[in-house]
């Protein structure tokens, strides 16, 4: 037998009852259309997804219910639409998916097993279910699981399994991280095949905050073996036939035990995957676009220097907004080389972006002429003059600044606080500056190949980096080379080995101690400096809380 | 029969194990030297708390283990300790508290219940232990619980009650509240009750980022009724006799079977409770002094307007670090009045605190002569002069800067990001404007009627609020007053009443709105503010994780 399934992979904004409901009817209407039996939505559609501490007001909790439960008056009759909200269950707040037909909530799964780690916090903010769900839906088994629940061995999934369901169904909020379709088709496939019934893994797209979601929706069979992939960071509504045993179990629910037929076999398609800084520059793209849509801004400003960081963020931010929302502000100083300028104009030239000059010497001046600052101070004040530029304009003209710093200076304290840090989002925070040169010259050939202009001038990628906060500043004089750096940071970083693993795992002693201190100093720049896309596992920000008053050194 | 314990009410710091070793070594000396046989500590005294994700470290869980080990050693071996550290059991972390006796490690407790609201988030850190311990110390049964175990009705303090102890010893990391000190004594005393054994509560000291511990331990006797308070706030070593009945349960673990005598009963000593000023006072003195020495800064600087804020936060620093390390520095514009100036250099001459003053309108003028910003744009432009002229002198100098904003105008977003905003700790960031002139009139009194001079001008007390970053500006044109505003913030943020439940309680529904609008416009600017002393239940920051990107409106 055959049944229909509709995977709505689509991009809720937190807190957007309304809207959200409003793109669940229009998918649920589109499975309709395309003859679907059943519609499949992400984890927590109906109220967007992490709502973190939203889930404890209680007003929240109340709204949720009541749109969902209007929302269940409002879909489709003649389709079972899953729909994932924020429950309220004996006042306190669940991670909740809803079974609606006809009009009502027939059925009700709440997640099982909560994340608390890296970037989740769901023991904080959700009371865990704690048993199976088993619906018959046109005569076939289905079982509910949601996201984590999928990801514990031996957890919630195995009793489900027990339960012999003809279909598991699983909508999940499970946001992007490099190379993590891998891991999730490896964890589809297993689950299928212990629960012996084909499996519709839904996930959600879109950023929020530092999350970005990819969608990559699958379906595969009870061999596990794949039926359908949808592709990563589109939205869209995936119509796929699956084949399913008639119930044989004792299900909670009964919502219909007619069978169905489907005169027109859909034909499903397995989405191309993308390669690494295709998948890094949309996962990057959808997330400035979406932070920048779901806050309420129109256009962004990037302070140009000339330099490869803040020309990869122009580029990133003309390919989410297009050239005429994105202005970019080249703001010399005494210390800014020739090239500096010229680059950043060729930037605009190339793109169409706003651009503009500001010289910052004058307000420079009139600080030093004021205050006894030299060395470092003096260096900062530059950097804290532009910062203020930039928020003079963004105050004056709507634009929300982007910072343009990268994980490697961030890292390393290798920044400005209140200076190149200034913005309300930093596109690449999560980006080592290897990578900054790999996304630049990768989409240079994307237009190339294309017959475009490349959108960043080839000398911002090719001169040696350089702040120009004093004569003749280079990175090199104060941080090791990015290639080497770049790889001591995603050991202790991403990885987390300590001082005498690094060495073991054969970095240059020196290096490691240097590199380290450098780290371990750098943290109250980073708690200060803004959201930005989550790329790879470990970053800064969210996903690591360390003390900022702790005296722990790995040296 | 007597037992002696020495409650060790000390001041660890994060992830200092050489600094937080020598300190207990010391305490058990006190210990040894009054005659007590059991020398108790804090929750993960030898780590300092918390750890945060420090915990998730492998080479820190071993570094942790290892100093254990060696501080076992080192103990005086006439008395038992009850020490709290991080373990690393089987590659996961713990929140364990060791039973050292003779040199050794003799047996171990796991915190089984894990805090994971408001600040805490332990069930991301630790892996929660499972079962209860029972030691018997010179013949008596002594079970162990540590802090959260304490608060759960039912838990393992049920299981170890059932076990029939003969004393009870809770250590713990439980941060000041504003009016905790009162549900702590009841907690303390009902488990007592509940167990039919004497109960000592050991809490530790000082600051930790956001948190203080105020210490307050207490030990009751088995009917609940208190035997000996320490006081709040203060570090020392506390000696109580308890009256206990010798063992007639099934130890886990036999330390010692001899009994006991204490020739010279000590006197117990029921510390003096504190006013609320007093109480919030004390806490930002001691979160203030702690943020700056465990960071190794050793001198602060606060921007002096002439208005409350500053000039509160100038007086707590002065009492947390003595005036020669405080700096004082007025930035007067053209909109600053005279009294603004008058009142800084008043500060400064009844306290003693640093002093000059920088004229700002040449920066400020270099600004608005090379870009065209107007209105609020303008406005800011002033804030964020002062905020690099401040980091300047911080960098030059080595000053820690101090914010001033208070929780009425942060809650509010009534400040300027990279502004009035700057700094690497905020003092008074969860202290309402209401409290900022409590406080302010409490500490004037106390040296009033000690024959000092009050060191807060009088003026700055009752002037109206104002910004002065355009002419005649009021705080009044742009908030609530003061009074009913607080009331609304408390109501909103505090407890977590929705729009209509704030309504229902007798709030004005266009005040609540505005209020509410402001409140939810602001997460931006709150998630870029430093530190600060936690002082009321609810605050912002840590103990609050919301969607900056969120269409959720109460309105």
């Amino acid at each position: 037998m055959k049944l229909r399934l509709a995977l709505a992979q689509i991009n809720p904004t937190v807190g957007d009852l309304a809207g959200n409901a409003a793109l669940i009817t229009q998918s649920v209407d589109q499975a309709v259309a395309a003859g679907a039996h059943i519609a499949i939505f992400p984890e927590m559609v109906l109220t967007g997804y992490p709502v973190e501490d939203l889930a404890l007001r209680p007003s929240f909790q109340v709204a949720s219910k009541s749109a969902l439960t209007a929302l269940a008056t409002q879909l489709d009759k003649s389709i079972v639409s899953i729909v994932g909200y924020l429950d309220q269950v004996d006042g306190k707040p669940q991670n909740m998916v809803a079974v609606i037909a006809g009009g009502q909530v027939k059925a009700r799964y709440a997640k099982c097993h909560l994340p608390n780690y890296g970037v989740f916090d769901e023991f904080r903010n959700f009371v865990a279910g704690d048993s199976t769900l088993v619906v018959r839906i046109h005569g076939i088994d289905v079982g509910i699981a949601i996201c984590e629940d999928l990801w514990i061995d031996g957890g919630i999934t195995a009793q489900l399994a027990e339960r012999t369901p003809g279909l598991v169904i699983v909508p999940n909020g499970s946001p992007y991280e490099r190379a993590k379709d891998d891991v999730r088709l490896a964890l589809v496939t297993k689950r299928a095949r212990e629960a012996k019934a084909p499996l519709a893994y839904v996930n959600m797209t879109g950023g929020q905050d530092d999350l970005v979601f990819d969608g990559d929706s699958i379906v595969v069979n009870s061999d596990g073996a794949v039926i359908a992939r949808a592709p990563q960071f589109e939205d869209g509504v995936m119509i796929v036939d699956v084949d399913v045993k008639a119930g044989t179990s004792t299900p909670d629910v009964i919502i219909s035990e007619d069978s169905v037929e489907i005169a027109k076999p859909s034909i499903p398609g397995i989405a191309h995957r993308l390669g690494d800084e295709e998948e890094m520059w949309n996962a990057i793209v959808v997330g400035l676009r979406d932070y920048v849509r779901k806050n309420g801004f129109t256009s962004v400003l990037v302070g140009l220097s000339g330099g490869i960081d803040s020309a990869l963020v122009a580029a990133l931010a003309i390919d989410a907004l297009g050239p005429d929302r994105v202005h970019g502000v080249a703001m010399p100083s005494k210390y800014s080389s020739e090239h500096s300028i010229e680059d950043a104009q060729l930037m605009a030239a190339n793109t169409g972006l706003g651009f503009r000059i500001i010289e910052i010497q004058k307000m420079v001046d009139a600080f030093l002429n004021e205050v006894e600052l030299t060395g470092l101070a003096e260096e900062n004040v530059q950097a804290r003059v532009r910062g203020t530029t930039l928020m003079g304009l963004s105050n004056q003209f709507g634009h929300l600044v982007l910072a343009t710093g990268n994980k490697s200076e961030l890292a390393c304290g290798y920044s400005t606080l209140y200076g190149d840090a200034v913005g309300g989002y930093a596109p690449i925070k999560d980006i080592y500056k290897t990578d900054v040169w790999a996304l630049s010259r990768w989409r240079n050939q994307v237009a190339a190949d294309a017959g475009e202009v490349p959108p960043i001038p080839e000398r911002s990628i090719t001169k040696e980096p350089s702040a120009e906060l004093r004569p003749d500043q280079k990175d090199s004089d104060s941080l090791p080379e990015y290639e080497v750096l770049d790889k001591v940071l995603k050991a202790y970083v991403d990885d987390d080995l300590g001082r005498d693993a690094l060495i073991a795992a054969g970095f240059d002693k020196a290096l490691v101690m240097r590199v380290i201190s450098m780290v371990d100093r750098a943290e109250y720049k980073r708690r200060q400096y803004p959201p930005g896309t989550k790329v790879s596992k470990r970053a800064f920000g969210k996903d690591r809380r360390l003390p900022m008053t702790s005296k722990w050194r790995e040296l």
